[in-house]
């Protein structure tokens, strides 16, 4: 199988990522992988949910959405169809326990970091895109508070990015885009940090349960697309972030 | 009184226009006027409201949103209050009136088209920067009909354009941003078609009613800005629409 | 053209004005306008929305429903269908705003007069028949304010009136019917004040652009219904309001 | 125990109808019982629910509602709370069953007639002065289908009429106002037919259950008020419902 | 008329109580009558609904919902339908009042005591079912605040039970299954104490308006049915309530 | 560490299955995992989703929800908040690819199979404890169909089983109960068949991320679970599913 636009099976798509995009946030970003394209901010809410009220420790939660067009045929708004679709809760669950897994939530005080990912161009792997754009984002809010002195040091430990694996026509493919998660017979999510340690696999077989090897491979497949993420994020936040 | 960006009484803000911004839509551009930025779909159905059912007249409808972080301080969404703004609905309905006044509804045959307007970074003006862009996005997806060989004749008669009028400190203003808008004592819209002809008028005094010789040098004003916006999308259209 | 009711083209339809309609309000009226009739009550709340919180100064907002059967084909409930129709939010947002603009909110302390209209039978200009009644509910409340001793003078500065003009078969007529404002080229609705001051123009053309001159004379032809539906609400505020 | 407007304990409030009293619908009446004061409409569609779908029969339905005004102290909308009250969802079952258990269903094709009943001011008894109102905008509508020729015979073979009954402190008392209801130890609502049939009966004690005697006594008590109702039902329809 | 299932006309179903059912509950029940079978739990919060705030006194209220596969054809859920039926909510305000009636509210402290009625199967009766299920749960949460020294006495009045009963094909029947309840002339529900008292009828005439004498024997039928159930709850709660 | 019920880190809890638990419903099944119990139902509709009409196949398509008190401290309705937990719409999408992944969907003709997964008790593990118990109820309504003639074989190719894995305190845990999950470093779901194939992982490290060892580790661990539950389902089904 030839990938529709030339990748190698273990290649992912080109990066960019164009930082400070949004003038009224405290953080964001306009990522884009390939053809998709996410729009991310990070803002500071000076208060926390309540279950961490009097626990002098921070949040950070994250919201998705897609806009109306962002897909091939017009999607219709959540708002027009009375709820966010389920895929919507399930990623911004997934966002939030990303970045929260690298972040030192007793550092930030009382606050509340709420993250947006508004998707304006969506080919596959948006919720990857998503992770890794927000990341971003939240180094940015972070830098923000450091230079307003609400914080001293970045509470940010290490660097956390996602990639899609999957297997489409019996070949194992990294960073799947929308044509060919559509056909996947394996679909998988990765998110790794950068000392190299999981903080979520998702692994879903609709069409053929898959065996443990085949487990095996994929994440070796994945692992190397993180690091090649991780090392674009670091080179995207040289000024902020120095390990 | 000086104004924040040094901008005379009766300057407009700096337009940018970035065409065919969304890969996905049939129109789509990304529309700035000083710092309100807007993102504009404009997306083909093969199918009409009810009411126009076998009339072999077409339908233009407009959807109008803000992102979250949009505004200087985070908006929730309208799907975690439940609604859509009032204004919002306001706003898409002024949206869908002034491109179908320049539209031959007859030719385009029974479809609609639906234009999204999404604000990503509000500064006043979001409304009448919706309708300038919208009216761009609708003449690329025009033309993609063209193209596609659904029309002969690209069905634009006219182009629209929108501007804000108001009087802040008793000073007559033209195309307020937002610190402008939030302390006029009188606010106007006015959208008018390449013709020179009125499309919607809409004058608001929430502070102190105003006087009829007041309205008319407001319109002189309005009048000015719109054919400077006109200028501005003809040269964005130029391989579009020769008129 | 002759007018379905006889009229002549700068004539409005007879006004009855039945005050202290509802018995448990503190204002209250049934206007009719023609078949347009619409009951209007003011109600005082002891406290103001957040944004007023400490500032001494009190607020007015309007609420604007349809019963079901006020129009000539049931319309279902807003509960029904989830939510409230988005003209009924613009219309809303209008009568608060044409209200606000003839009383001084800084002398009614930190409280809010809810104004609501429900149209009981609708004939076309049911938003500026609603914006006529308020007015007279609303004086009737400040009234109320005054007699109990909350407030010494009544703080209504001015009248403030609506009408509709619109253009119909190319014949420019004054306050139009359901029929009239079904098949008008122009639309346009204009509040003013005893002053002879705007609050409000808002001139749509849906089918058809229209030129200064025209908008000139319909200004004209506003202006003669206005003041003859304030010369009624003086009358029916005689006891009241004594400009 | 001497109540509040001078009424014996056995003594009904004066009712007054005024049929027609909206124009645009088939059937319609402003009834009156003391302060409580209710709009009913009755209005036909051309088709029924879905569980009557080709079985020849028609159906009658009905909405209730109270204006945000209706009551001492002003209530939310429906609309405003996002969903109808509980208690408006029990009162529009009870209206609907009543009227169809007077009507001949099979005798007005495959129609239903839609009730509304919207409450402009509310003093206790509401749900039963809108099932007594309902019945002469009912009627109403049904001469309007004779006339139209839809039906040849009225299918009307009873008038049905409504009235409360309650104990309050110690006293069995008819037609109870907002007072005494609020107070009431027992409160029931009795439906009966001009044939002397019960067509529903409701009777709570939230305060003190009551024996099977005093339930006897309070039946006496309630046929003795919807006799005096059918009385003036009759009389308000001498021109359609001549038994 | 021969039952389905055998019973005679007065006969009441068999009833099956399981009581602590679920054992994460204060009081719990799986309570069966014939193959309607409920989930009923007693929940204490330690707080009470605005209007009782500091009044020293608790309150008791009830949700209620069937489970999608109780029914024959599967039900949506309320949740997918944007709303609770009208129906549950009459019906939990129904065993609201019916448990209220017969607790001491002034003896419970500022509690509320949450009931939750979840129909798992449902062959008519699911409302009376419902309330004969609530007690247990009721006095389940009771005696555990005794246990706890909440309370020093049980605040059981009296126990409660409710019945239904109905006309089916001219035949007088108790407690009506699925089948015989669709088909039913008149429907009555009835809820009475220990002490013999009624604390809740209501009796419907759907198809079939009833004479007094009808009502009558209906109550004696239906009082025979609480005394059996009375029973059994009395036997149910042998450990707890002792009169 | 000790755990509380007794168990070893390695021991799954014990599963009580009681089959045919609901009798309206073509499968139904009350499942038991220590003290975390669910009734699952499967229902057969004769109608698929419009993706799939047309095509020849059908649908398996899963709700999940939790009864009020199922959990220590009572959880509001979704309907009382207004919409469904994010966390459920991640549950029944998880349960509905389970179930297809070992059902020939081309087999079932075009009729949608509903799975709803109740959760009466809730002590951890809920989402596997349902996907386990839907097996079984999935099944019967598949020996439902085969009865009634609608297909000749069962298209049930696999078994497939549902277990829970973590890490509590440094150890690895299999099949965690609600206050090891809560406090869990690392939570884990595997969805299995019987043929040994992996249909999902789900890994999610919210506390501390976890090496690609721990990953190998965590997976042996649940595979011995699975194993023993899909024992425990062919003994449950050994009427129905015989390989």
């Amino acid at each position: 199988m030839i990938r529709e636009d030339g990748r190698k099976n273990d290649q992912i798509r080109p990066i960019k990522i164009q930082r400070g995009f949004i003038g009224t946030a405290e953080g964001s970003v306009l990522i884009e992988a390939g053809n998709t394209r996410v729009i991310c901010t990070a803002s500071i809410e000076e208060k926390v949910p309540l279950f961490l009220k009097d626990t002098n420790q921070g949040w950070i939660t994250a919201e998705y959405s897609m806009l109306p067009r962002s897909t091939v045929e017009r999607t219709p708004r959540d708002i027009t169809r009375g709820r966010a679709a389920g895929r919507s809760h399930e990623i911004q669950r997934l966002i939030g326990r990303a970045l929260r897994s690298v972040v030192d939530l007793s550092a930030i005080g009382e606050r509340t970091i709420w993250i947006d990912c508004d998707v304006i161009q969506a080919d596959g792997g948006t919720r990857t895109t998503a992770i890794n754009g927000s990341l971003i984002a939240l180094a940015e809010a972070l830098q923000f508070m450091r230079k307003q002195g609400l914080i001293d040091l970045l509470p940010l430990n290490r660097l956390v990015a996602a990639i899609s694996i999957g297997i489409v026509e019996e070949e194992e493919l990294l960073d799947l885009d929308f044509r060919e998660d559509s056909s996947a017979e394996v679909d998988m999510n990765l998110v790794m940090t950068s000392s190299g340690e999981i903080v979520e696999i998702q692994g879903t077989a609709e069409k053929k349960p898959f065996s443990r090897e085949t487990l095996e491979r994929l994440m070796i497949l994945g692992e190397k697309g993180i690091k090649e993420i991780l090392q674009i994020q670091k080179e995207a936040l040289i000024d902020i972030w120095e390990r």
